[in-house]
């Protein structure tokens, strides 16, 4: 039988670590030029149809590349890479987040100074990736309209760790009778003046604002 | 700096810590006579809403009550107390799954002999949950129509420490243009032979069966 406190140390060690690797990865990432955003959502929260149409709309006017964190599968590198733009998968096993060294591993023989935006979509888990930085210069949290507008207030660290939110699947905010109001006051109240951005990715809507907005915060980054 | 293997050691001692915690639970379910139902999902997915649901229904005829866990809030309990049963909180902090000491502890002044049913919510997530045994006869995998058909490729391992998988919010269906067929394929692929159910706790749809299914397993395990 292990006590806890042994088990609470490993933890902290493990995330020093990974602290470390992920404040390489910043510099290294701010010394090449590239803005990292990294996606973190529920599973289904439709984080890879929203990165497929981004990395197509982005890839116009900026060159954009893509890391994907999955347990078992590669079918989302296989979705994305319909963006045409570079796609890596890091498959990650049984571990139920993505860590900075699996982002060092998977950037391996990629000339990062050759790109504008680098995305890291992260495994769905709205808990364990709270904790994990990877040297991202920004970090959305997605919630879609369909998991309900008490999710902030039951994953506080997961919204407190982002930068901003992004709500998914607004088509169906009318079937699924989403409170704005609600979903609004609840992020408020967890992370006070969080900004907040609507997107349909299937049908369109806010799509243009939501890619304006990372055009605007890659240009405040250079 | 940590090396993984002492990091794997420690949390296969922790599994096995577990793995004794959920045998006695077992023995004591089992001498008790009550039956001991799972649900695990990721957030979002309409487990408390169909557990509310469960609840109501059952305990027309049968005597039931709750635990269900959450990182943060008493926001399920609070809506699970509808249903008039006695509900319990498990607020699990920063851990993203139940254990079985947990289980345990929130068990602590209830007379298992005077209950015919109890349901376990799992703090919502896909990943870690499949990893901890709580004792439960029945563990349920809710998969909502909203998340999409390619969960079960993606998180084999909850679907197969599951037993049965039960597609919620099936209102929905259309409109997120859901394939029956996909989705029925991939559970199938993962988890050969699995029991499939489909429900709208919201409208009703399916849950009579649901509910059918429910008080058959019970009268299978007396």
């Amino acid at each position: 039988m292990i006590r806890e406190p042994r088990l609470v140390e490993v933890r902290r060690n493990v995330l020093k670590h990974n602290d470390v690797l992920a404040h390489e990865l910043r510099d290294r990432f701010k010394e090449a030029g590239v803005f990292v955003v990294s996606l973190v959502s529920s599973p289904g929260s439709g984080k890879t149809m929203l990165l497929e149409r981004t990395l197509t709309l982005l890839s116009g006017n900026y060159r954009v590349a893509a890391l994907v964190g999955d347990l078992a599968t590669a079918n989302d590198a296989a979705r994305l890479a319909r963006s045409k733009v570079p796609v890596r998968q890091i498959t990650t096993g049984t571990t139920c987040h993505l860590e900075a060294q699996m982002v060092t591993g998977a950037l391996d023989g990629w000339n990062l100074s050759e790109l504008d935006f680098l995305f890291i979509e992260n495994v769905g888990n709205l808990v364990c990736p709270a904790s994990y930085d990877l040297g991202e210069a920004l970090r959305l949290v997605i919630l879609s309209v369909t998991e309900g507008e008490d999710k902030p207030l039951k994953y506080p660290t997961i919204f407190n760790s982002a930068d901003v939110a992004v709500i998914t699947k607004i088509d169906l905010a009318d079937a699924c009778e989403f409170s704005w109001e609600a979903a609004q006051a609840n992020i408020q109240s967890v992370r006070p003046g969080m900004e907040i951005l609507r997107v349909s990715a299937k049908r369109g809507d806010g799509m243009d604002e939501y890619i304006a907005f990372l055009a605007a915060r890659l240009r405040d980054a250079k």
